[in-house]
């Protein structure tokens, strides 16, 4: 109902305000606000007064990624507390000239909004002054590469079904995504909407799915985070920033315009609660292979042990059961990693289940079909988490490298 | 299709882990795991270290609002930046012996979780260790009070109809209300769905509706929130703690239950952000009747900056207009307030629009037909802001007063 306004009040808005201002103008006042509130807040950037691992009080809200760079911010930023990932579908008359003139509007709105500047159609720019850490990622999906005429990844395509799916066509799939994440919901809201208003007159919106993760300040930096099951996820990811994550997370240009990016494997990962709740916590252990309190493996005492898979119990079974997650994750092979960057999700839900919950699994990693695959096959044959986890949603983006000042995301492709 | 388990798996499961634990040596497992990660911890308990405002980089986290006393925690309690208003239909069966036995389970629940112990029947016990300021606040519709067969307050029934309102029955009412909020959505997600699974032999999920404000260490306490229009959200709202407070929030006790507590009522106004966008800014200001960046009167300066509303312009019209919100809102008479404590809501868009945001609507007042109803009239009369607001959900809760250890939620009531 809010978008058919009654006859008097729309004959009165109209008299009292004449409509919308130019756009010119509507922006000029728009900075000026904006800037006025940067000052008030003082210094830009995290604050971190070093004593103790003691922070500002508005520490987290003043925090800035830088947006420019050879990698797209957002892969090696530590996870920030919510996400929201949105695919849009490229509307039938995007050319490459248009395709060229979208994706130089987002990066303008991208490398504002997440230094905490109000982009210039921004018309709440005082929401633009607490970035929180705010980044946004590109991704391309196969439709805006062919769009783009430019060659298509081997891996750049829907994954291979597997018996577990049971995937919902309303998750799967997308012709560009933005990845918004930031610790302020606010803030992650206020992005998106931005991008969101720019990006329509080229594409329209195919999905949305929002994740969370811990608050900044409620746990010690680096900690693994615990999914809604309670386990520790991601304890075994490449460390960003060394030789292993480079070589695992970065193309080497394979086309060349995708060296210094990545692909996201972005899989909805449904999660049966209420089934999980039947399970005692030995049954749990079990079947993930691992200690819930500490995350250690069954066979060691730290999260980070080295798991002994030979190691036998008392009756001779493996202390890590065969089927244990743990166990069927892990390769021989030492390309066969991928990095993990999942949030939890929890839905209202239907019916009388008390819960829609489950993980936004994200996947980094320089080739889809050669290190996220075989994993997942693995998992697929047999994995007893399988019984209480569904996919309900797929979809494959090739993330494209960062780009320099003046330049847009996407100006190695298009 | 997570309900139903694939048969070799099902009897796999069953096989390994021959179903659920018993209840007493699960809970007892459960319990000296949540144990173990406190001590890890530290002391709990927020730590401020007192140096110009920082805090320890684990405060939001170990932050915890105590649970007992004389009203319910929630009301007072700052604004967390993240809450899930549920309500919930008590079934057909549940009579008053069987709500008493409901509201001591729930009560023990929210005990415990809210000080970051596992509560009894936690089966993810390692969720519940960090609080970040968790409060379980109850509410209780018309039709549970019935159902205890106590006094019923007068105001306590659906509002009166106003013009606005273009409600939808999915968001109306409910028997129990369960308001949670904490400053981690991991914390908030895991304390729901905790109550709701002891909840779910009494009752059934009527509506969910989640929330949010800036994060914790994004702004400066104290700082009045702005909603997704940009508006600062709130300014004159009384002060916790203070006499005035106080007065128009607690009720006196009539019916005698009520004493210490106080109602919510509980609005979703969803905001028309695609309309607001074609509004520039001195219309904007104009509707409001306040400046955008500092929240100030037309007439002032500052965000408390008294209006003065006899002040004219130079054409002669005054300058705050007479369709202003500020204005609309404000009454003559000293007891037509209410305390708002609202979140914004922003929800994945369907059709066309790229947004389906808007603020959830909660405010507290001893008596609603006093103090919210009137302010509701003039609003619904003559508000420009109702051009772009359109409440579509609606709902009215007696907010009983809190209870010391021992005793539960509504033990006043029933």
């Amino acid at each position: 109902m809010t978008g058919e306004p009654g006859g008097s009040g729309f004959s009165r808005r109209h008299l009292l305000f004449g409509g919308a201002a130019a756009a010119g103008a509507g922006a000029a006042v728009a900075l000026g606000a904006s800037a006025a509130i940067r000052a008030g807040n003082g210094a830009a950037g995290a604050v971190a007064d070093g004593a103790g691992g003691a922070v500002s009080a508005t520490a987290v809200g003043e925090a800035i990624v830088p947006f420019h760079g050879v990698h797209q911010a957002g892969v090696e930023t530590p996870p920030q507390s919510h996400a929201v990932f949105i695919a849009l579908d490229l509307l039938p008359e995007v050319d490459a000239a248009a395709l060229r003139r979208m994706l130089r509007v987002l990066t303008d709105d991208a490398a504002r909004v997440t230094q905490g500047r109000a982009p210039l159609a921004d018309t709440e720019p005082e929401l633009a002054a607490v970035p929180a850490r705010l980044t946004v990622t590109f991704g391309f999906g196969p439709g805006l590469v062919a769009r783009a005429g430019a060659e298509t990844p081997s891996w750049l395509r829907p994954l291979p079904p597997f018996g577990i799916d049971r995937l919902e066509p309303r998750w799967n799939d997308g012709d560009l995504l933005l990845q918004i994440g930031a610790d302020d919901a606010v803030t992650v809201s206020h992005a998106a909407r931005m991008l969101l208003k720019d990006a329509r007159s080229f594409a329209a919106v195919r999905w949305t799915q929002r994740g969370f993760r811990r608050a900044a300040g409620s746990e010690p930096e680096g900690r693994t985070m615990r999914n809604l099951f309670g386990q520790l996820d991601g304890t075994v990811n490449p460390k960003p920033g060394t030789a292993d994550f480079d070589e695992l997370v970065w193309s080497m240009g394979e086309p060349a315009w995708m060296a210094g990016g990545t692909s996201m494997v972005l899989r909805r990962i449904a999660m049966d609660l209420d089934g999980w709740d039947r399970v005692d916590r030995p049954g749990r252990e079990a079947s993930v292979g691992r200690t819930l309190a500490s995350g250690a493996p069954l066979t060691g005492e730290r999260e980070h042990d080295e798991p002994d898979f030979e190691a036998l119990g008392p009756v001779g079974f493996p202390v890590i059961p065969d089927f244990s997650h743990l166990r069927r994750s892990r390769s021989d092979v030492p390309g066969e990693r991928i990095y993990r960057r999942g949030y939890n999700y929890d839905e209202a839900p239907a019916g009388p289940s008390v819960s829609d919950a489950g993980l936004l699994f994200a996947s980094f990693q320089a080739d889809v079909d050669r290190q996220y695959v075989p994993i997942q096959r693995r998992l697929d044959e047999l994995d007893l988490l399988n019984e209480w986890t569904t996919p309900v949603g797929s979809a494959v983006f090739a993330i494209p490298p960062g780009c320099a000042e003046g330049g847009y995301i996407g100006d190695t492709l298009v």
